[in-house]
């Protein structure tokens, strides 16, 4: 990750910023989705679309019909942002206000994934991102299906991270208050699986959707 | 909302997309934060914010000196989407997996909010979005505050919303694979307060910040 690139330095409160592949890793793993800024037609569109990291490339799969995939390979620069929202700062003024929260920027251009082995390895993790092991127990792309998906690459050179953590920092003489100030966390969870009405009766719950809960 | 907008028509996936007030707007304040799409110096970015309604408007709130707000004033047009993921979707093939999803894609142009009433009740809005009624219990914005912080407004005329729900939808022939399919649901949820640790103990826990949980 470069650090001394001016256009993905964190500018506002610097101090959270940071830049080194482990902390910048951490956050797209954790994250389920991302957020695409590219443009068309001379204007920004932003799409939400799942993503993986492989090493050093964050990969995203779509429609070769779709406009996202479309200009995530013709444009010269994408945008892509990952958000985790790790709880609610609650401070003594609204000024103070914020939230604890995990994101990364990415500055990339896009490279469309032409070979087959490197085309399903982002498939697969693509998969086990969303499902850890789901690929091992559904049927794989068909030769159809892997025509109709695009897979696009972006190495991660230019990107940066922000956190925020701990609770708010009111202004000196707002702690007198009689507020209650601290931080609500926050988490995304999962709930009981829901089967396919159409699923068979004598097909369990597996051990890989169970070790989501 | 304007549905012949060619720009902000769902194209993939045509019939998940909506163009109602009432579904665009109930996303839209469901969702705690959003991610803006500008660009600068001729390339896009996204960036995560926090945002709340007032009838046909959405506002987002920054430093007067950031790099978000000034292009969100400048920009012609700007994009905001907002993205709540409701459940993963197990199919029986990879192909078919998906999310279930609400996402509301947003074309503008931002307007700096000067009139100070206006101002205050936007960002009153966006208290409230994050904690309902946590205004009336803590410090308002002084002139320095109020100074330092812009208000953008932007119209909701140019949006849609795109949803997913249900179970999966395989192919004929995968239904008799005897794989797991159907929804695993995903909750943002709150967990226990943690007080900061400079609160006075004399402070309880309010029922406004009790109703979160």
């Amino acid at each position: 990750m470069d650090a001394s690139s001016e256009r993905i330095r964190v500018r506002r409160a610097p101090k959270r910023g940071q830049y080194d592949a482990d902390t910048i890793n951490q956050i797209l793993d954790e994250a389920l989705i991302c957020h695409v800024g590219f443009n068309d037609h001379g204007g920004p569109f932003v799409i939400p679309t799942i993503h993986a990291r492989i090493g050093a490339n964050l990969y995203i799969h779509g429609s070769k019909a779709s406009r996202l995939i479309r200009c995530a390979i013709e444009n010269e620069r994408t945008c892509i942002t990952v958000t985790l929202i790790d709880g609610l700062v609650l401070a003594r003024s609204t000024f103070h206000h914020s939230m604890n929260y995990r994101s990364v920027v990415i500055l990339s251009r896009g490279t469309l994934i032409e070979d087959e082995t490197e085309k399903l390895n982002a498939l697969k993790a693509i998969s086990d991102h969303m499902v850890p092991n789901r690929w091992d127990h559904v049927r794989k792309p068909n030769a159809n299906e892997l025509k109709a998906t695009a897979v696009v690459q972006f190495d991660l050179n230019e990107a940066s991270a922000k956190i925020r953590t701990g609770p708010p920092a009111d202004d000196f003489d707002d702690y007198a208050l009689p507020v209650w100030a601290g931080v609500v966390p926050m988490q995304q969870r999962f709930g009981q699986p829901s089967p396919d009405p159409k699923l068979a009766e004598s097909v369990a719950l597996p051990e890989h959707v169970k070790a989501l809960l």
